[in-house]
């Protein structure tokens, strides 16, 4: 028998399959790299705000150098954007580092963990990278049962991992259900509250989650800056929590985990409350665009809070692959999302007006 | 009694000590920028090479859109390079992230590590994240004993780190020991070869590890972009081992590691030889100005192989905090070793000429 290397629980990860670069499609299709619409990874379709380039360049002569470890100047936009001390502040490659280093942070082998089904991959990976149990709980029209998550806590359970709104189905969980879901965990387990799309919640929706960090010792507010602004390929997201928690997540951060250039970009970024609404903006009329075709078209759709719409293809089980795979064939690339299981449906992310019309002619032309 | 979030493994990490960036050593004693010397993080002196910088504005388009998660070309560069397919290489956020990986990958909470003392700081965090057991190995004239590390090897042992040149004392271990030392190691133990210093080796020390890799399943090499390739401020290392132990790496890597500016960068510089070249003889020369100066002050240092000497700045255990500050307040940043155990010694950076002298004389004023 060969050499088996790693703990069981690390040979049972299936890894993460990300949206596929364009010029992946290019060459695996044969198509021109200029002609394919991404529509796959919910990215900002406007890409970064000028304002971030500048910054960028303004830093690229201290690339030779190590970032900033403590990230001093990105702790104290943070902190003057929401209100909070730095050290309440945990800077991450991206939140996909806030949600894995929060997992190692508070999770040990054969603890538990809980999450929604049909909720963010990285919260099953998170779990298995750790070795600890996953307590997934059956969604509630696509989105979150808050009350059936209550009642899965385990005395084990050391983590619950909500995301608001939810990818990849969109759904949003209103200030009140979360807030009595709060008061309802018990206090030694701590809740990571994934907010990625917070940007895109319509002014009416908002609420104040820094609010409940203050009041909550075992809540994490997890934040990118991967979506509304536009810094995916930088990897730039934070944590905010009391200093109990943020100490022990700054015990497992890498300390170099956030490079120079992200931490400018994302100082600059911050502040650049134009480009936020002009993002928000077109995503909402980017909305409108897509789900009146579907509409026409006689497709369901989950109604979305995110800059993405989560759309049924088919009513067979094969049906998301083979409309993923005709799509491809013409330079569309969207999200399918069978490994969620939701194998009938579609993630669309939302693009620029003439990309979504690309994407509904594809559509159209795949659907007959 | 206040609830206790996470793992005790956890709790009891010490965060890891990086540099002080200039921009704090300004703020904290109230000095200029442009007059600080930083020799403290083992950095090129001449910063990020031209070619990396052109292939990085020509990415910058780019930002909105996640990074490869494959990183493709960056693999390609690497396969290139070095003679091993692409499923033979992980990429990493930095090497640190490849060390960190690999204690996940292959280490569960209660199984053992063996590494040096006075080895790499990064090898003992990386364990107690993980919550295992670190065996430390005396170090024998300031480098790894591997005959010693080879019998401290126990049945619960998964991982060895290995360092070389190591930091921060820069001694050196040749092929031969090396080779006989991977005969020795049990097939089920992973080594993992940390060669971040590998590219400031004269030629005539240079040793074909990845021949090693194709003969032995359990060894990893890690490698940095971050030292004489001039890319710390981006965060690119890669390892490279046989597929079982790369998929087994690939399954807790974060999918969205490395930035997109980073993998970009990392295949200009790869293969700017001229660019290392040029690092590499300006490093040898600022060696020899420092060893020189040590010499004539009578100061003992360890013999270096990397881009930085320690040197022993006093006889008491307060030595080096104390020439550590003074030399902090006239703007010179090293690195002080009280954490590794070696109170009485700093480790000093190779830089510009200019920078090294400035150093010196700081020194010389402090030691009176």
């Amino acid at each position: 028998m060969s050499i088996q290397f790693g703990p069981e629980y690390v040979r049972a990860i299936a890894p993460y399959q990300a949206g596929k670069p364009i010029s992946e499609v290019a060459r695996e299709f044969g198509l021109d790299e200029a002609s394919i619409v991404k529509l796959a990874s919910n990215e900002n379709p406007l890409g970064m705000p000028e304002s971030a380039k500048q910054a960028m360049l303004a830093e690229m002569k201290e690339i030779g150098r190590y970032p900033d470890a403590n990230g001093f100047q990105l702790k104290a936009a943070v902190s003057e954007k929401y209100g909070v001390p730095q050290d309440w502040i945990t800077l991450g490659n991206g939140s996909n580092d806030i949600l894995e280093i929060a997992a190692h942070a508070f999770v040990q082998p054969n603890q538990s963990v809980v999450y929604a089904e049909y909720s963010f991959a990285v919260y099953a990976l998170a779990t298995q990278a750790v070795g600890a149990r996953a307590i997934v709980v059956p969604a509630k029209d696509f989105g979150h049962d808050l009350q059936a998550m209550t009642k899965a806590i385990q005395p084990d359970t050391r983590l619950v991992f909500i995301a608001n709104p939810n990818n990849p189905t969109g759904t949003f969980l209103p200030a009140a259900e979360l807030e009595a879901f709060l008061k309802q965990v018990p206090p030694n387990v701590v809740v990571v509250l994934d907010e990625a799309y917070n940007e895109y919640l319509d002014p009416s929706l908002q609420y104040d989650s820094i609010a409940w960090v203050r009041q909550y010792p075992n809540l994490l507010v997890s934040r990118t800056m991967s979506k509304a602004y536009g810094l995916a390929g930088l990897r730039v997201g934070f944590g905010i929590a009391q200093p109990q928690l943020t100490d022990l997540l700054n015990r497992i951060r890498q300390p170099f985990n956030v490079n120079s250039l992200a931490q400018a970009a994302a100082v600059a970024a911050l502040n650049d409350t134009a480009f936020l609404r002009k993002s928000a903006e077109l995503n909402r009329s980017g909305y409108r665009q897509l789900t009146r075709a579907f509409e026409v078209m006689g497709l369901e759709y989950v109604p979305s809070f995110g800059n993405f719409v989560l759309v049924r293809v088919g009513q067979d089980d094969g049906a998301g692959a083979r409309v993923n795979l005709a799509l491809l064939k013409q330079g569309i690339i969207v999200r399918p999302v069978g490994a969620y299981g939701l194998p009938q449906w579609l993630r669309i992310s939302i693009g620029l007006p003439e990309e979504n019309e690309a994407f509904l002619a594809a559509l159209k032309r795949t659907l007959g």
